[in-house]
């Protein structure tokens, strides 16, 4: 049973640890940022997938949320937030008619990037009492989703000539900046991403008779220093409230990764070799090799300046020099290389300030899928 | 709202599906390379987390069950399986009460490699009505936990001087299998592993006193036909319920995996590229890139043969030659590259013969951590 103001060592492993301390320098660093350009800070939930965690996103200045699955946005807005961008492109009748229940209670904009998905959309609105919010997503380099820059503009006058829809801007996800080989060359792909936003975010405008809504944003764009050029109008990093161990050098330090697994040293079978309890259904497998956000490993201790060298399913391997401080039985925290999977992996997180336990909350939008 | 008899173009993605026809043919050769060999079958629950999968286990003639955390322990013993081993090192005082809790109510075998966790059960069943059986681990070379070989009678000397335990055997997982460049490889690698195992199981079994149980097994020792060698009693695969893409190979191809991720075609955003509504939250990260179990890219749609060539969290993305039979809206299935993790990020499974859905079952195990 967790208690409040239970000291950490007597937590039950591995468990999901956020310290709210830095959360909340964190939060305050986000709004900082956006306030500073002028940007609406659109968190995305997809980071926490927790109500709690968004409301203190609202508290601290933010304008909305994000969120990447219908099934998402309905935890979201079944928990009271009532402006919400589905920033995914989403298709089936099914989701459609959810799409237009939830934007029945909510302010609620989809993302698109086909013509299918649009004239499934107006299908879903038809004689709806008001219109959906489109935004038209550009692959401004990431090459996933997104039409062309050149062609959003078509795309907005398609989604403008069907009923049941209303354009209401252009979005881009421009985390490939992640793999930018320095900080510089992370600020010039972030702002050439921006440039190119903007010049299609200005002609779907202009194609739809609309003041568009311009965003960009990935946490690497926010802690970059690049700025936002004019023309971007709100952005959407979700990382940057727990950041991790890809994020920690842009972020200035490992000591603002709010997000920590606590693992026990389960095993010392040999005098160079720690074994933890967490492995890759606590940690993922995801591993960040190359660019500014490049990690090692599988996992950070930095209490001990040790790295995770290998998992499997349920084992988290340390070996070599250090290895001889870790003795069985002993805790540690693990900063995971990338905090949004591994947050989808836990059924709960539990919240400390100054190495206590105040909170346990679930992670209302684990596992939603669809 | 999912109904038996549903064709699965009518399912909601992206879902897990697991076609029964594939899981019957996989336990009937699972259970009859165990009888031809002589050895008992102790599939490790970790790939399918379900009491159902269990009870076809034990229906196809499977003696018991494997778990890798006292929290899956109690799932299952809670749904009713009395015979059960938790094939994994784990330390702390709460999860040694709930060991012996569980031990009071079903059979239960836990694994040791070091002397601390040694004490810590023995502390554990003090004055309890009988004692816990133990299993010693030895590494036979996967380099994660397990005593050196040549220690696991002076291990096993120690467990039997300590009240409350009594030595039942030896295990090893010998997964490191995986990585033999080729079958003839990974038959040599697997006889060598067991002749390892038998050679310390034999001298812990002198050592405690006991005729010890030798367990071995991964799903590719099972599928290499090495076969087992005289003197293990017992093997512990897991993924050969459902296979994967790795593994499909060794399995005698595709069409042998069982469990599949149904995706929605959501975009086509250029003529050469596809995007599925399947990604790392789906698929996780992991990728087999080395060995006998090598398989390419982030999971295969061999309706289509193409291979998801990348993933973000939410998207997989497909690109080349073929991508232009992927229409916006089609369904696919996937077969993901390891399938025990994927498992672990559903809530639900799909269950299908025939191509129609029979039933919808929880995946009860899911994210039991601790």
């Amino acid at each position: 049973m967790i208690r409040n103001g239970m000291p950490l060592a007597q937590l039950n492993t591995p468990a999901l640890l956020i310290d709210l301390k830095r959360v909340e320098a964190n939060l305050a660093r986000g709004i900082t940022v956006a306030n500073a350009a002028g940007v609406a800070l659109r968190p995305h939930t997809k980071t926490h997938k927790s109500p709690y965690f968004a409301r203190r996103q609202l508290m601290a200045g933010a304008h909305g949320l994000t969120v990447a699955k219908v099934s998402e946005a309905e935890v979201f807005a079944e928990a009271g937030f009532d402006d919400l961008f589905i920033a995914n492109t989403i298709y089936g009748a099914e989701k459609a008619r959810r799409v237009r229940r939830l934007a029945e209670r909510v302010s609620l904009a989809v993302g698109v990037d086909h013509i299918e998905q649009v004239r499934a959309f107006s299908h879903a609105m038809e004689r709806a009492g008001a219109p959906l919010a489109v935004m038209i997503e550009v692959d401004t380099g990431a090459r996933r989703g997104g039409v062309d820059p050149q062609e959003a503009a078509a795309l907005a006058g398609a989604v403008a000539g069907l009923p049941g829809l209303a354009v209401k801007g252009v979005y881009t996800y421009e985390g490939y900046t992640y793999s930018a080989p320095d900080r510089a060359a992370l600020v010039a792909t972030e702002r050439q991403a921006q440039a190119v936003l903007i010049a299609a975010g200005q002609a779907v405008g202009e194609a739809a008779g609309v003041v568009p809504v311009i965003s960009a944003g990935s946490t690497p764009g926010l802690l970059s220093g690049a700025g936002y050029l004019p023309g971007i109008t709100e952005i959407r990093p979700g990382t940057y409230i727990f950041l991790d161990a890809a994020q920690a050098d842009l972020a200035g330090g490992l000591e603002h990764c709010a997000a920590t697994v606590l693992a026990t040293v389960v095993s010392r079978p040999r005098p160079d070799r720690a074994i933890l309890d967490a492995g890759s259904k606590a940690l993922t497998s995801d591993v960040r090799a190359g660019g500014v956000c490049k990690t090692t490993g599988h996992g950070l201790l930095p209490d001990f300046g040790l790295v995770i060298a290998r998992l499997s399913e349920e084992h988290g391997v340390i070996e070599g020099p250090g290895v001889e401080r870790l003795a069985v039985g002993q805790k540690v925290r693990v900063v995971p290389n990338h905090i949004c999977p591994v947050v989808n992996l836990f059924n709960e997180m539990v919240l400390i300030r100054d190495g206590l336990v105040v909170d346990v909350l679930p992670v209302a939008a684990r596992g939603r899928l669809q």
